[in-house]
This record gives C-alpha cells, sequence and structure tokens, in this order.
C-alpha cells in the first residue's frame, strides 16, 4: 500500500477502506508517513467528504492508535457528555450531579485547556480543598458510591487525533465535518464511553456558525456511534449569545449551584434538562426521554440534585459549605456595572467577544502558560430581547484590576440595543435520537 | 503574511494575489515554509484551480527563485519547443537542423532524464565523438555561427518548480492544469526563451490522456506566454501510437537523418512541419506560418537541412560521417522480428507500453543510475490503419542480448489486429497560434 495512492484514491473522489484508513493513520502515529502526504490527504477529504463508513473507520483507527481508558469496573452504562464549546457554558458542572443524583454513573476526565474560561478541573478548583490528582482505583470507589467523580487527563489517548488536529489548524484543513466529527468521537470512545450524548452548538459564539453546519455535524456524530456500537444522541443549541448569565470559573460555579437548587437561569436549566434527560435515558435508568425529564426535575425539587453536589465536592477535598454559602467561593476585589447607554431593546451580544472580554480579565488562558483568575469574569443582567432602559446595568464586571476601560469598549462595541422589539433567540433547534 | 491564510483563501476558491504567491514561493525555495502547508496548498489548487493571472504569476516566481539564463549574446529572437512528451519522439532532433538551417537561432540547453528512451543529449551521444560538455562562450560563438548548439543544463534553474514537483509527485497533485503548465513554462522562461513552441501530446502514450485536457493545458501555457510577454504557439498532436518508426537512441538519429533528408515517416515529417513553422514564424524569419512551412521544405529538398545537422555535429566534435553512412552508429547485437499472428488490421499499438518494451530492451532508464543502451531499440513496420498478413513483421526489436521472449509477450499484449478495416488516427488534432 502507498499513501500517494491512497491521497489519489481520495482525491477522485473515491471511497478509502478500513484497511487503507488503518494504513495512513498507524504510519502517521508512528512516523512512517510524513505530514507533506497527510496535509495533501486532509485537504482532498475537505472537498471530497468521507462516507459514514469511512468516517467511523477513522475514528476508530484514531481511538486505536493510542490508550484505551477501561471503565469496566464501573457499573452500569458509562454515558458521556461532549459540547463543542461556547461562551459561559456552565452545563458539565450542573450535568454531572444532576444525572448522578438519578443513579447515571458519571465518571469524568476532564482538562484545564485554553479558551475564554478555563476548563471544568479549573472551575471546580475554585471550591477550596478540591482536588482531582486521584488514583484510578480512587476514582472508579468514588464513582461507584456516588456516581460522580472528576479525574484529571492522563495517559497517551487518541495520539493520531492530536498529530492530525495540529496538522489540520496549519493547513486549513479544520472545517471537515467527518474530520471534526471523528476528532470528537475518537476522544470520547477512547475515555471509555458506552455511549454519548453531544451539545453542538450554533452561532456566532459556536465553532459552526450556521444551523446546517451544526446539524450536519450532529448528524455524521450520531452516524459515528451508530456504526461503532456506541449509541449516541445530540442536541443542537443556540450560542449567538452567552449561556446563562455567568462567564467566569467561580462565577460559573455559583450559577451552577442555583442552577442545582432550581433557581438557575432559565436557558441553562433547559439545556441541561434536555441533555440530562438523553443521558439518563442511554443509561436506561429511564424508559422514556419524557419519564427522564421528570427525574431530573424531582431530583431538583427533593434537593437530591444539590446533596449530590455536596457529597461530590467533599469526596473530593472539597469545602462543601460553597454550596450554601457561595460567598466561601473567590470574591473579585471590583465589581463594576455596565450601563446601559440608551433606552430600547438588547438585540445583540456577539458571544465569542463577550468571552474574549472575560479571558481579558483574566477568567481563561490565552497562552498553555497562563495564570488563571478564578474571580475574574463577567455576569449578564440582560440577554437578546430584553427591554433595557438607559443607566441600568446591562451586566457586571468582576476583575481583580480597577482600570477596566479597555474592557468596558469591547463590550460596548459587542453589545447591541436597537429601538425596535427583538425576539429572543430560540434555545433548542434541533433534538436528535436516533 | 501566513501560509495558512493562504491557503483558506484558495480553498474557498479566491484569487491569490502576486504578493502571496510570491510568499509561499520564496519560503518554500529557501525552506521557512514547510512541505506540508505546500501540499495543502497545491492540494487545494488542484480543486479550486488558478486564473490565468495567478499561473501567470506562479511561473514568474518560479522563474525568479533560481539563476536565469542570459541569451542576449546571441542574435536574434531565441525560439524554444517543448513537447510534453511520448514515445519515439524524434522531433527535437530533426527541429534543430531544420529550423537552423532558415536563420533561427536555435540555443538548446538539454538534459538526459529518465522514460522510454534517453534525453536528446543521449540520443545525440549515439554519434562518436560528439559532447556537450563546452564553455558559455564557445555555446554562445557556435549558435551566432551555425546557428545550432546543444549544451547539457547546468545552473541552479526554477529551484522552487522542482521542489514543487518532487513534492506534487508524492502527493497526488500533479495532475492540475495550472501546476503542470507553470512548471514547464517556468523552466522553458529561465533558460532563456524569448518565443515558445509548444508541442502538448494527448492520448495513451501522452501525459494528457484527453484532447480536452491536452487543449485546456496547451491553452493555459499560450496564454502564459501572452501575460508574461513571450510569444507562444502550441500543437495538439497525437500519441496514441509512437510517432514516426524508430523508438532508441541511435535509431532516432538514423530516423532524424532520414527525415532531414526528406525520406522520414510521414507523420514524424509532418509534425516537424508544423512546429518548425511556428517556430520560424516567432523568430520573425517568416511573415506568414505558411511562407514558413515553405522555406522548411525547401531547406529540406535543397540538402540545406541535412547539411546544417552535419556542421553541427563536426561543431561539438561528432563523426559527421553517419549522415551518409549511418551505419557507423552503434548497432545492436540481434534484430529479431515480431511477426503478425493474424490477418487484419492494426487497431490499436499502446504508446507507453511499447516505449516500455523498449527502455526494457535497455534503451531508457528505469532509474538515474542506469546504463543506457545507445543501440537498442524498436523500428515499427505497421503503425494504426494499416493492413497485414499473418507472418509479416509487425516491428524489429534491436537488442544487445538474444532471449527477448518476455519483450515479446509485452509487444503481443499491446498490439492488437482487428479483423475491420481501422482509420488511422489524426496526427495534428489543433493548432494554437493566438
Amino acid at each position: 500500500m502507498r499513501m500517494v495512492d491512497i491521497i489519489e484514491k481520495k482525491r477522485d473522489g473515491h471511497r478509502l477502506s478500513k484497511e487503507e484508513i488503518n494504513f495512513f493513520v498507524n504510519g502517521y502515529t508512528n512516523d512512517t508517513i510524513p505530514d507533506y502526504q497527510v496535509s495533501a490527504l486532509t485537504m482532498a477529504i475537505f472537498f471530497q467528504g468521507m462516507t459514514e463508513e469511512e468516517t467511523a473507520d477513522l475514528t476508530m483507527a484514531m481511538v486505536q492508535s493510542g490508550e484505551q481508558i477501561d471503565l469496566k469496573a464501573i457499573e452500569g452504562i458509562k454515558v458521556d457528555k461532549h459540547s463543542t464549546g461556547g461562551v459561559g457554558d456552565t452545563t458539565t458542572l450542573v450535568l454531572g450531579p444532576l444525572v448522578a443524583a438519578v443513579g447515571v454513573p458519571v465518571a469524568k476526565m476532564s482538562g484545564r485547556g485554553l479558551g475564554h474560561t478555563g476548563g471544568t478541573i479549573d472551575k471546580l478548583e475554585a471550591v477550596k480543598g478540591f482536588h482531582v490528582e486521584i488514583e484510578n482505583e480512587e476514582f472508579v470507589k468514588l464513582v461507584n458510591e456516588n456516581k460522580l467523580a472528576v479525574i484529571g487527563q492522563s495517559g497517551n489517548l487518541t495520539p493520531a487525533d492530536k498529530k492530525l488536529y495540529a496538522l489540520r489548524d496549519v493547513t486549513a484543513s479544520v472545517n471537515s465535518i467527518p474530520l471534526i466529527a471523528s476528532s470528537i468521537m475518537s476522544k470520547k470512545i477512547a475515555a471509555g464511553a458506552d455511549a454519548i450524548v453531544l451539545d453542538v452548538k450554533t452561532g456566532a459564539g459556536a465553532f459552526m456558525k450556521t444551523l446546517d453546519d451544526s446539524i450536519e455535524l450532529a448528524n455524521a456524530m450520531v452516524q459515528i456511534g451508530h456504526h461503532v456500537g456506541r449509541e449516541t444522541m445530540a442536541v443542537i443549541s443556540d450560542m449567538s449569545q452567552p449561556l446563562g448569565f455567568a462567564i467566569g470559573n467561580a462565577l460559573e460555579v455559583k450559577e451552577a449551584i442555583d442552577t442545582l437548587k432550581g433557581e438557575g437561569p432559565a436557558d441553562l436549566t433547559e439545556l441541561c434538562l434536555t441533555l440530562g434527560s438523553q443521558m439518563v435515558y442511554l443509561a436506561k435508568k429511564a424508559s422514556s426521554i419524557d419519564e427522564a425529564r421528570k427525574m431530573l426535575e424531582d431530583a431538583i425539587a427533593s434537593g437530591m440534585a444539590l446533596q449530590t453536589f455536596k457529597t461530590f465536592l467533599q469526596s473530593q477535598g472539597g469545602d462543601a459549605n460553597v454550596v450554601d454559602q457561595p460567598s466561601l467561593l473567590p470574591q473579585a476585589k471590583y465589581t463594576i456595572e455596565l450601563e446601559a447607554e440608551v433606552d430600547g431593546y438588547l438585540s445583540e451580544m456577539v458571544a465569542d467577544e463577550i468571552g474574549t472580554a472575560a479571558m481579558l480579565l483574566g477568567a481563561g488562558r490565552a497562552t498553555k502558560d497562563s495564570e488563571i483568575d478564578l474571580a475574574a469574569g463577567l455576569v449578564l443582567h440582560k440577554k437578546i430581547g430584553d427591554k433595557v432602559t438607559a443607566g441600568e446595568s446591562l451586566l457586571t464586571i468582576h476583575s481583580n484590576f480597577e482600570e477596566v476601560d479597555h474592557i468596558k469598549t469591547k463590550l460596548y462595541e459587542n453589545i447591541t440595543i436597537s429601538a425596535e422589539r427583538v425576539e429572543s433567540p430560540v434555545l433548542i433547534h434541533k433534538v436528535i435520537t436516533a
């Protein structure tokens, strides 16, 4: 088998066999196939696409390129959730305790990562004492006992995907649906998921800017799951504006607590119930999505969801008192209001730019070595469609430095108030359950 | 400027500016842009194409990536001819003396190369004593005196093209019209051509298998010439079967001599007159193509063309007696006839496979280090459309080894004799003079 023939075959629109896909993924992983041939292939894939079968074969080839986490010691069906990223996305913090409260085992492997705010681990570290440095055995024991634990990412998972992603990033072949879909799914499968729930964001603040692209990506991932025997469902949710109100690490922990109490933002609550229902259903803890949703609503109402969060924090060394006294979370030195300059309706709030403003406050990492300011961030008071009066606060800036004029300028530039009434955006565009 | 943005721009079907093209060609030449980005770009070009202007800019960027030959010391308009390659193509050997005989300066820089037979230099070295190791000054003097000289390739011409071609070869992006066109034209321009005549072959034995592709390539090159101020004309000629009768080095020298005497194969003669007329016209030695053709016919009839060839051989140390006594050329030990097995009409003769048979006899190099057998090769007696009787010789094998059964098998496999009468293929499909 020769790589040049594989490139030519794809270039001419033909289907690659499983053997050909394994040949190139293995060859690339072990450095026998050079970057320049792989970048030509990924560009050909960009133009010619891949069939469902090819995409599934690519996914499994990447899974098999490295270690695979074995979660068999954990009882029950392990359902993992993945979000394609957005701004102010507190769903992971809420969903873990929420579905664990109804008996779904959540064995979460998480990272820190770059972005507008920290990763799930950074956020949880806003809780004093909380840590993820636990042994695998302890991790398994915790999930079996409490149905919820979080551990730091370790091991050499999907090295082929890491190498391929880095190459695509510098060769303009990131935006290919089969390549994105296989990349995401390979990581979830290698991390031991039996079933997968996907939250595909759409809109200005999302990786996928259009609804059509988002649906195509979601369908591609659901089909991969189908082909490789991992039941997968997906939700297409709005990211034209930030989700919920909080953008920042400690701020999002507080918002998650509010939501688990039944007092969270409507959009965040609704999205968590929708995604959570799919997780509960796929874990076979309910016989229908509707039944699953009812169970989750009960878990919030009864306080079980909140209690699960407390137990979880304690079990990993965290101070569970934050749940009742959120003021124990890191607090920024300054809170500064961003006041509306005119009367009208909030009509636009460019999600990724608002996220960047939060990052500039210190909430996220610009580079791998940046320090995160856990207290910093933004809390929105108005969202798209809301009526606004001049002088009223649009949002509060939480900052550890006083001089925030450049942040304010950026925020004003990316928030539009119009004279005409504006509809608030649809939150959930589509649910894919098959 | 970032290479990844240039790739993305082309990927999305936009036009690259001259600055962007220079940036990537220069960066690639001096190793500041890596292979993997360039291969992604060439694959994007494969799919999205290039405008005439982009193709011209790419051509000139490659010309400027290395040395450029200065032929100003040679009087007159220097017209170079390029053939896209074929089997048994003796045109260069004929055209040089033919157009030089009517006053067109031919300053030929030539190579050896891989292929079915050797390059022009290999063929000429079949003439005892002939050599191309001459100084530049001597070269210029010879062209000014005799209008014809051949020198070996030297200097660092179009290094960007060399690097790019090697990369395209292993990344399945050879078959892109703008990339092929700019590659060919950059070499001719760097070698000092004022005007260019192109012989674009079409058919089974050619690089371009279909007439449409051949016309597209020819037009692309003519347009490059137009954009960069080098008048260019082209002929699309048939390569569904070998051109002329001879395939082999000494064999083709003999055939060239026959043709210069007016006794050559009809197809080779016609093609040389067609290409030669364009060269004479572009060199402004005639005021029309028709007048140019008449001049060339006269040069053959008067013996001037043959005399020019003799003078040329002598001037570079060659034994000009070969012209009158072709038996002085290297002779193979064995001549073996390939006899027709049935009666009928020769209907197919797969040019590149016939060429490969000649190479297996030793006429061409399979690898850079192969030794060429100057005497070896094939001489056809029948061509497509000819009536054939069982037992009659289809061609003569010239070999320095006796056991040629495997060669015979290959030849039989690629020559078809059918019961029905077959038309001989059109030789000249199209002439592009604008």
